[in-house]
């Protein structure tokens, strides 16, 4: 897990919900990266979420969880 | 995912608790379309989730997490 | 998605916690709708949900989810 | 759904921590109620995910969402 | 119901962030002992739950939701 | 339980959101810890769900809530 930088940038602020919005998704996929650390299992295992609906729809929730602290962190951008 | 816009408009500010839950909608789904850009894939997947009432009750979960946030940033409508 | 009126009058405020209640259901069913307009497959899929008690708890779960946003909304009708 | 009563009592205040998880309880209860309105068919369903650990961890979920409004509405009885 | 103490204690409130993480355990697991009272049948479960990644992944965000609540209620406990 | 320390280092707060990131995993897999005591098992189960999208997918929901309490515990290190 040392090895892997699981906040790219290492900060929650970002200057707009766009880029709040792909850390919530680079935050998901670090964590996958720190569980399977074998990027050809990694790939496997994209080929089969990115065409299974249901997987989908559960990665979206993770993002939506993700963004939800990332916005918080930012005061909405307000 | 460079060349997807991940939040159209990119604020999360509406003018009404309607055009918030619009935006929810539109944020589960484009977390959707950049993970997987095929639009004829994402096509195929719609027909299978629209018609299984498991899958539809996530994407419901997914708008609702997303739409506190939303809700949240915009200080509730209030 | 721009015919249906995805927050049934317009606003987060009600009344009491009842109606708030009320409303986080109304919010769950008009995401099932936006996505799935075809009135006879929503039947269907009631149907099927509504006597499958995995996706009976998954509905609370979208619902409870609703709520606390509509109950922040509304400062816990304190 | 307008003949019954979804949070009983209709308010989200209650005098202790111990009765704010009983209403957690009972709010999660009340929508599959509304939901499926037929007693012996929510009998035979409890019979199914009382004996289904899946089902029950997911129980505990919807619980624990409906919980953590609960505890904002009483200020965590502090 | 009415048997079962659902908060041990009766408090949200801890000493420490450990006994914090011990209480939202123990939150997730009485709602199991008051929707599942025999005790025999919860030991089975146990043994099968214990022994599935998917259920013992879905246990943590139980406990997940509970110790936010619990935080929050301790304020972080700064 | 007793033996087991569900929070390394007893706290909530950390330097940085990279430590924070950290500790919401040590904290999902603590909870995996004390519910499954055999280190053996945990290994075998590992094994199983590095290997499922699904599971991981599911993993990062928990860490992502895991992780939602600890940056508001440290205010977002802001």
């Amino acid at each position: 897990m040392a090895d892997i930088e699981l906040i790219p940038g290492g900060t929650l602020q970002t200057e707009t919900p766009e880029e709040g919005r792909q850390l919530a998704m680079k935050l998901a996929r670090m964590i996958i990266k720190a569980t399977q650390p074998d990027a050809d299992e990694r790939t496997r295992q994209r080929a089969i979420y990115s065409t299974e609906p249901g997987m989908m729809i559960a990665l979206g929730q993770t993002v939506a969880i993700e963004f939800s602290t990332i916005a918080a962190a930012n005061n909405y951008w307000k």
